[in-house]
């Protein structure tokens, strides 16, 4: 490494020189393959307050050019003790991580190269790449060939698309006369049950069809949608002189993992002619494995469905996968093609900005590439199935245990539980102090550092939330998880034990 | 490496071994060094044929796991053929590349950790460091402290967000209630010049104002705003009973790099109480230049702006940068917070997630933490001087070559123009001749691998468009460059000389 002065004077113009470059890069690489290596030996979530991180660093731009090992030390003392070490085999919050090695390299690689998949032109291998590696995925999802793929960074903007190609797709000609100054345009409605993922939302006020307009339908006792309710919402409706344009059926719900009885909403939309989207964004996963595939039934007759490699395929953020019966829909909706892209655009090839609202688009296909190759299908398939194992055995420590409750079937790899101690006298506690007590336990336990967890609500209660999603993590993991979630809720217990 | 049957065993469960990580890191990590080291040797564009790239891949997806070695192999034999180089120093289409080492090595990083900035909880470093850096943006911009940004993935993105707050900011409860079945609502109008990005209309029809609804008001003969023409715009508006709702001014058009008076336009939106969008994705990076500043006049009083780091700030796709006055616009028009997401959001700190479409957010902040630092502004400001130094120089050849004409003023590091030769008789070739050969003749350099440029339409000529942005492109190589324009005009000229 070069001295602070000689740094500056490369740095008038042009880049870091390569040889600098060069010893940077084998130096995050040798600390990628530590972090990698010793992670489980991280505390995985920071005891910090907020602004505790930003106060270390300085609050005005630095005017000159700072030597990269001054950087990649600030990166070591300041900046990593703020992070929360999502690939740690025991954080099992959220839907997991979905970190490996060879997404690590595939970004590295897409780093260097730096295109932008816009158009096949601007790279023609960035897009055929992403043509295959969507058309690899649809045939371990078991998709027909009916489906198209286009690529989204996360699934809120997929659904974005998709019902904004259902949007398109009633005729109104919404895409150039919009839905406003419009009398004869009735209010469009959106069905979805109470635990679909709160993109829809996101996407109706966006799409200017307004929050009230999604229809939440109750789920059942299993946390599917109803669909007599999901029918009689319908039909209201249509008394009532709305507009039903579409129905989002969720295969893995980000609460429990519950699936929507897809066949039945696919008959639905068929006869009342909505579109069916399907949020498989997590689920899709499942489809891999040949007693998994049975929860997709139904998914073939959707008119768009989204499967997230970033959720549970081992792929790094970010990579949504929206699949389409009618791409042509997508164009119709988006294309646009500026003056200055009219040459690459006139050529017969797949344009992928013309599928959507991004331009600027990175080349996320190399590293889908690299972690299907790396694992193979087969490979994929056995670590989902040995996540949902590991899961499952995690309810059966639980289920055997009196003072916990499973609030939720464990379908895929979360399982929902909560705490729920006996007083003396064999009286349960009341709902509300388990729900603070839940909540304080996953507090407790994720303030250890040694697991993460969350939490969500299940019919008003405070449940746990634990997601296997991580290839690192083992049953030696959770058995240790286990073991620290009843000790703290011992602790806990035994402090408020009084009231009880 | 370990051999094929070794590898598989290991990829039963579990990640890629660390030792062979660390193997395959270092090898990326070289071959990234060798890459950016030889990349001028590099045919920037390759000449394949649609599909050519895809035919030499496997249809159905791999069975087995591959070891790495075969896989980076493919990737050097079978996809770098097909990649366009845009960190080649002669690539001059679009933007330029914003490729830089410590945009790489940042990128790394992220991918290593691989942690979710949704929410401050999910890892407070990524969090403040977003809210730092874009703070030094801010500060590098010359912006007041009124401003706070967002960071989207494009401006594409950042725009549709812009309006969207605009939208909210009518009073009309957009969010709520939507734009459909209200026949109160009239149609809103968004007005921009003719020159303005084409992402205003993606923004627009994926908003439910309809694409109609996008005025686009004539530019003047330098591709700026005609003022006159917006105030009778929105007059005739009124006067329709539609509902003027912004104004998208440009500070650096993407075919010119034009830039829209925008103090006027500031001060016809305050009379007539219209939302100021600036899009300076581009032309924000004028401003690091005390020399450039002027250009951002009247910016400070838009209400919101976006400039993209990874346009002209050297770094990698993808990075957009969104400053609002208002942030509680954005947050009410899109924070929903999900129950299991509540624990975070409860919290007094900074949750990203509320503020966009987006729920799985990329740790995007490092990397420009890290090319800020490498740089430093002044080292930033250097280099975008130093680029319009170019862009003038290469002007400067053109406008001493009576055959070439420069077709718009180069204001920041872009050079529109056009080979016009003369005929015999001194007379000029019809423009519609022109413009095919002035396609052909992109297309002919385009094809010797050696530079790479993009064209677009001014006033119906034909323009050949050059842009300089790329930290490794030096005067050398645009004399290069200029040489083989020449030599393929004359080629092209010869040709069809018959004809003049």
């Amino acid at each position: 490494m070069p001295d602070d002065k000689e740094a500056q004077a490369w740095f008038e113009l042009g880049d870091m020189p390569v040889e600098e470059f060069r010893t940077a890069l084998h130096r995050v690489a040798d600390w990628a393959a530590d972090y990698r290596e010793g992670i489980e030996d991280l505390k995985i979530s920071p005891n910090v307050a907020p602004g505790e991180i930003a106060a270390r660093l300085p609050e005005a731009p630095p005017d000159v050019a700072v030597p990269f090992k001054d950087i990649f030390r600030d990166f070591q003392k300041i900046i990593l003790p703020g992070i929360v070490h999502w690939g740690h085999p025991a954080f099992l919050g959220y839907f997991g991580s979905t970190t490996t090695a060879p997404g690590i390299l595939g970004e590295m690689l897409v780093a260097a190269l730096n295109v932008s998949a816009m158009t096949w032109r601007t790279s023609p291998a960035a897009t055929e790449l992403e043509t295959l590696v969507l058309d690899w995925l649809r045939q371990m999802l078991g998709l027909s060939r009916d489906f198209t793929g286009v690529v989204y960074d996360t699934a809120s903007v997929a659904v974005l698309h998709a019902l904004a190609a259902a949007r398109e797709n009633l005729g109104l000609d919404a895409r150039a006369l919009g839905l406003c100054g419009r009398p004869e345009v009735p209010a469009l409605r959106v069905y979805a049950s109470d635990q679909a993922h709160s993109s829809v939302e996101k996407a109706v006020i966006t799409l200017g069809i307004g929050e009230r307009n999604v229809r939440r339908v109750s789920s059942d006792a299993t946390y599917r949608i109803g669909i007599s309710a999901l029918r009689s919402a319908i039909e209201a409706d249509l008394r009532d002189g709305l507009l039903p344009m579409a129905v989002v059926a969720t295969v893995g719900t980000t609460s429990t993992t519950s699936v929507d009885p897809v066949e039945e909403i696919a008959a639905l939309c068929h006869e009342y002619r909505l579109w069916l989207h399907v949020d498989a964004a997590y689920g899709g996963a499942m489809a891999l494995l040949p007693e998994g595939r049975h929860l997709m039934n139904g998914v073939e007759a959707a008119d768009s469905i989204v499967v997230n490699p970033h959720k549970w395929l081992f792929v790094p953020l970010d990579f949504s996968a929206l699949y389409v019966r009618r791409p042509e829909l997508l164009r119709a909706t988006f294309s646009l093609v500026p003056e200055y892209l009219r040459g690459d655009a006139e050529q017969a090839e797949c344009n992928y900005m013309d599928y959507g609202i991004q331009l600027g688009r990175r080349f996320r296909a190399l590293k889908v590439w690299m972690v299907i190759r790396s694992f193979g299908s087969r490979g994929l398939a056995t670590r989902i199935r040995e996540h949902i194992r590991l899961a499952s055995l995690f309810a059966f420590w639980l289920d055997a245990d009196p003072q916990f409750e499973v609030l939720a079937p464990v379908t895929m790899a979360v399982v929902c539980f909560r705490i729920a101690p006996h007083t003396a006298g064999s009286t349960r506690v009341a709902d509300e102090e388990l729900n603070g007590l839940n909540r304080r336990l996953v507090e407790a336990v994720n303030r250890t550092g040694e697991a993460y967890l969350t939490h969500t609500t299940l019919n008003g209660h405070v449940a746990m939330r634990l997601a296997v999603g991580n290839v690192l993590t083992t049953a030696r993991h959770l058995t240790r998880v286990y073991d620290l979630i009843r000790r703290e809720a011992a602790h806990l217990v035994a402090a408020v034990g009084a009231s009880y």
